[in-house]
């Protein structure tokens, strides 16, 4: 019914042709954004817990000792794990600043430009930082699992077993986390590129 | 005098002053792509050789063994410097690739957009790759240096000392090869945020 009563307005047809239209998707883009930054918040949260609850104490048999003694492996024991720990917290307490800053700019759109710019470099050195820190805690905590007969490095697994269970499903967790680094990475360019005149 | 002569165009002005300058940065912009290219290939071929000539023979004790006898460190008894090896031969590949294909868009800037895009996209993920092959190098080769008492892993860079300077040889420069890739990134968000009309 309405449709019929539609006038053609020349003056508003005008600009309409020689504007490109306005990018509208600012508001649905940072709403991705504010959404993939909590998954990455609850991802390094999940991932911190689970390594920092791998602590586990076994009897095993100690060199000049006749008896297994207890013996506690601990997280903090290896460098690698602590790096990992450093690396998840950093990216951790970017994602709530990060994500806040995001709302910010769902609530007020004028700077979502910049922001965006702004927010894609720290993501690519938030990726490189996280990307090294599975690396070290995956290659350590494979020596754990699997040893390395050539250096005569003994595996540990097969005695701590709730402790390396704890180091992969966190190294497994950050791997969620550097996927969501990347598609925010890609969210953020892919918006950049669709905002040029082509 | 030339100017005196100038007569308003009404129909020139109104375009020049509507449209937005030409992006004149392209050949630019992809020449300093095609240098950081060249310097993300010649790094990764410098780690790749300095990892490859890593190997070192030395008389060490064996268990079972009243003499020492010669024994090699080689790169290739650990998974870990392994898969570094296979990360910088991708990385290292796929700088050929794309350098080609950005002096490809130097001789002909029709795509560059496009390409911008492309290539930005899989540096995020070349650098995921060479972040995580980076760490897992590192935390191997830390564990060979310093040893770690509470597993009880020995270290052997005392003994195995050429050995391990090339491993750590090659991760430092592996460290520039993942900058020069940040840089790419950086390169073409910029470039890319720069083509948005403000």
């Amino acid at each position: 019914m309405s449709t019929e009563e539609k006038v053609p307005d020349p003056e508003g047809a005008k600009p309409a042709a020689e504007e490109p239209p306005p990018p509208s998707k600012g508001p649905n883009l940072f709403t991705a954004d504010v959404v993939l930054r909590g998954l990455l918040f609850a991802s390094t949260v999940t991932a911190i817990v689970v390594l920092v609850t791998s602590n586990q104490t076994e009897e095993t048999s100690v060199p000049g000792v006749p008896f297994p003694v207890p013996v506690e492996a601990k997280f903090n024991n290896s460098p690698a794990f602590v790096y990992f720990l450093v690396a998840l917290s950093v990216a951790c307490l970017y994602s709530i600043i990060t994500a806040l800053a995001s709302i910010s700019v769902v609530l007020k759109p004028d700077f979502s430009a910049s922001f965006l710019l702004f927010f894609v470099l720290w993501d690519v050195v938030m990726l490189g930082i996280m990307a090294s820190a599975i690396g070290t805690a995956g290659g350590v905590g494979y020596i754990a699992l699997k040893g390395n007969s050539h250096v005569r490095w003994a595996k540990i697994c097969h005695v701590y077993d709730k402790f390396c269970q704890h180091i992969g499903a966190s190294v497994a967790v950050s791997f969620l986390a550097a996927f969501v680094l990347i598609l925010l990475i890609t969210l953020s360019i892919v918006s950049l590129h669709k905002k040029i005149p082509q």
